[in-house]
């Protein structure tokens, strides 16, 4: 099925600004595309970026076909979907997954499959129902869900800790370096974050 | 397999402090416990509920054996791994968990089968290898995986939102409104909580 991977390519990761520079949290984010673009190819899905403006990195050019479409998430997805294609949209900030992730996606047999994130958002979504149209705002789980139910789809919940780790919070880099060894865990590595035990939570703090 | 159930009864939850009263937070992690307890009970597994002081409720003591043990968390598992007989360990403060999530464990074939938590825990372990010890300090998920090694026991990880997502902090609590309609959702949308979208992840308010 068609692979979409959204991918904000102008000041991505506001909310890693108080431990990432602009210049930082680009190349970071460069690094978890390519986390996903590996797990993706290891399953024989050739994705297409939708990107919000040129990406000029060989790694990431080299595995997938870049799109450059100015519109927001919502109806930049949506007018893909338009011609009814099977769909499947990964987010590109989850650089835990790994091919058998998408494995799932794939296999699931039901018209809408998705994979919720922290906090209400939606990680990925398999999508074999022509007029399911996607929504990021808000609970976007709870909307998906009560879209797919809309149209009389059906649906399917992914129960997946990977899929569900989006990295957009200083304390999602400890998921990061604890639970992967690919480039984004590679990049925060060099750039001399490390884990720090708290009492709490696993977090992290830089050298 | 046996099940233990551990349970902190004085004062737990201490970080849900800016938003719960000592005895909310005790009433709350209760209903967590029933969550459990219900998931449990669903797949036929008798859990023993180990518990640092006596719990005077009957929707908790009508479903599982209760054995009071005031030592940490750590040696009072390990007192009971010493006898050799395969144990499953589930905590306590995971209302997203379903009885599929803890069949997965019980079907798991290897010495030990963790699930680790969201910030380097671990939220529930199958131990099958009786030379197996825990240790529940710091990043107890790699912790494990090393001790597991140590024994020469084959390992593996559960891939699990719902085992993974342990309720600690307040964000927590937007997991448990969104994904569940179990005890703990119960209890916190008596209590007022409701989810509040604020452009990033979803979070709480209260009423």
């Amino acid at each position: 099925m068609r692979c979409l991977v959204p991918v904000a390519a102008d000041s991505p990761k506001s909310r890693l600004a108080g431990v990432l520079s602009p210049s930082e949290r680009n190349a970071f984010a460069r690094a978890m595309v390519i986390d996903v673009l590996l797990a993706l190819s290891a399953v024989d899905c050739q994705p297409t970026i939708l990107s919000t403006a040129c990406i000029d990195n060989d790694r990431i050019t080299s595995r997938a076909r870049v799109e450059v479409d100015d519109r927001p998430l919502t109806p930049a997805i949506n007018a893909r979907l338009a011609d009814g294609e099977p769909t499947l949209v990964v987010m590109a900030d989850l650089p835990l997954i790994e091919p058998q992730d998408i494995q799932r996606l794939i296999d699931s047999n039901t018209d809408v499959t998705i994979a919720p994130g922290l906090g209400g958002g939606t990680n990925a979504l398999a999508i074999r129902e022509p007029s399911f149209r996607v929504d990021y705002h808000g609970v976007s789980f709870r909307d998906h869900c009560r879209a797919a139910d809309e149209v009389g789809a059906t649906v399917n919940t992914i129960d997946s800790r990977r899929l569900a780790t989006d990295i957009d919070e200083p304390a999602d880099l400890a998921e990061v370096l604890i639970h992967s060894n690919g480039a984004a865990a590679e990049w925060l590595t060099a750039a001399g974050f490390e884990l720090e035990t708290t009492g709490g939570r696993v977090g992290v703090s830089r050298q």
